[in-house]
């Protein structure tokens, strides 16, 4: 087992790594797209989906490669991960995520610190981040249960896909919410909006723990990201 | 093997996640592809392929992953599955799709109730159909002989070449097909037009259910989904 | 051992599904992308990598997977199928891949005779065609030498790259050719260029064989697809 | 151990065949696209992506599939590769990418002989190298070192992703950035940018692999690609 030095660094460092591809790519989409909303998006989310890939693939082994709070606290619900782990987890996450999108600006040469002012809000957007991050601990539990390897695949491909099929272009995660809230960029979500998203985000990620513990007997599953 | 209830509860859920991802990635795709039709397409096939791959992943191992009455009865004709299971499964699969359609709505805050305006109809869209449902049961029933490990891969990429080499962008499934006509968007289909497409969803996957036996020799296959 | 009936008919129905893919895409793409050829071709190279990973991994337990010429005769070359059995297979891919063709029509409401007036020729182009032919058969064989599992996600992925870095988009097969030139659509090829794509092909496809016999040792090779 | 000539000949091949699709599908994304800039990205960086996993699945056992300088002095720093099998191999990479390169201007007609006009310079574009080499060596170590299978797929998803979330479109491979100052076409580097990027890549490439051996022990890792 890793040191927690070692997680919670893979933690930062696998959480930096992804917002510096969310929020650089969206950067590089919009620059590049001519105006056309789905190409940005479509380029915003095929290199967000492969990034997911490799970053599980090399940091699940080190730290479970959560990235999300809501992953974390997930597991610290299952008993598999304690409060104190957790709390390391998490700070580790906002940290990662916030320097990550830093990482994007500064590799864009814009100005480091950013507010968003795309203003995400609504009944319909907060219902779709519950859907999403439903989906998304739905999709990590299932494989978790009968297929721990494709837990990389399984989230690239749920977020490739959620991107599309929820209104808010599926945050899912508080973590990458709060720093995306620092980048007036294409993916940006202005400040005010962030607690609502991160709510239905805890929302749905609870709905989703506990459904996946009576569909798949997790107390059978063979194998633990933590 | 999970129990009758947790196996219809899947096929509901499984159904209700790809008919959101597939009605919603189609509102999406349309608001933001500026009239551009490829660009809606290809905004509409690419999450619905990535999620086709998750959702037999996780539902795979607790009923089969069908989604879909066409697969369903299949395997009540190789006798994998009673009469009285496969009721159960179809039930689970239509409501579940109606459900998916409306979640779709919500998070996209248009009407819940909708009847699709959309024909499509016609010879070649049927023989389109027959083809696609044919072509899904083959890559079901070829991978389940040698590959059981690559269903969900096959299924996704599947989906994701029939939506552009069919007529009729496959809709190859007649839960999937009787939602859609509940949705006035990018991936409705007005009622009318439903009786022949699920009409040929049957001879295509019937077709392919008695080839495949031929093909494969499945009585040796080393896995049952159900 | 699948029989030889079987076989052929693997091959037969194989190499019609791809063509309906590349030909049906081809059209589907062309008709929505509004002239824009990167979208366009974009649309017709997805739908036929993702079709060739099913399409290998469904047929490849049952005949080996070619539907190619230039790959069954590289499996002569290499002593593992028979003069006889490859004129059978070659014989199978070739009408396979016109009734594909016309499969295609067919769903489209197209004329099923057609004959393409796309000129494809230049040595620009025929120095593609064989690249294009050197780099599947290269694919191929270090695949099945290490890797055999990994055939059909290699071919897929190649001929995805290929319909782009090659200047004749990568046709790369030559019962795919004559197919092709059957059909005035999008992925079309006019007969009188035929000969040479032809020619190209089994220059690449031998030069391949040749290099991967030195590669790989594919004596050692631990699969055979035939 | 495939004797010192077959390694050296894959790294040169290997290389060729990745700049042959570098730079061919930049040349016809280029020319389809209509000058949407997205666009030609989009199909610029599905090849690369596409053909990294081929030719890693397919080289990776002969010569450990570097075909790329930075990786083959992060494997001396390792002690895994010889000063003396690195030249070689650096050599044979170079010479690769640039037969590649001009392998792609043969095949779409161009001069052989071409300096790229496209200026690639400046802070930004500079951190955003050391980035994507240092992005691209964690993902090579860290699968390497828990799921070396995973490495083929790794590598091609992480370019998929760079190619966006750089600012420099992640060139993250000298080899690479020699060979596309000889192409004045859409994916080439005007000369004078070279050294900049150059040593922006060797840093990135330094810093993952220090990183690398503390976070996951390579010492313990269960292969070795040399």
């Amino acid at each position: 087992m890793p040191s927690p030095a070692k997680r919670a660094f893979a933690e930062w460092l696998g959480t930096a790594l992804l917002l510096a591809a969310v929020v650089g790519s969206g950067i590089m989409a919009q620059r590049l797209s001519g105006g056309n909303g789905a190409l940005a998006l479509l380029c915003n989310t095929i290199p967000t989906g492969a990034i997911l890939v490799v970053l599980i693939l090399i940091f699940g082994p080190v730290s479970g490669a959560h990235f999300n709070p809501a992953v974390t606290l997930a597991f610290v619900w299952l008993g598999e991960l304690s409060w104190r782990r957790a709390t390391v987890y998490i700070a580790a996450q906002v940290a990662g995520a916030i320097a990550g999108a830093w990482t994007a600006h500064l590799m864009f040469e814009l100005p480091v610190w950013q507010l968003s002012q795309t203003v995400r809000s609504g009944g319909g957007q907060w219902f779709a981040e519950a859907v999403a991050t439903f989906g998304l601990l739905l999709a990590i539990m299932g494989c978790r249960a009968h297929a721990p390897a494709s837990v990389p695949y399984a989230v690239g491909l749920y977020i490739t896909s959620a991107y599309w099929f929820t209104a808010s272009t599926s945050f899912a995660n508080p973590a990458v919410t709060i720093a995306r809230s620092l980048s007036d960029t294409f993916s940006g979500i202005a400040l005010a909006g962030v607690p609502a998203f991160v709510a239905a985000q805890f929302a749905g990620a609870a709905a989703a723990t506990l459904l996946a513990g009576w569909i798949w007997d997790n107390d059978q599953a063979n194998t633990s990201p933590t």
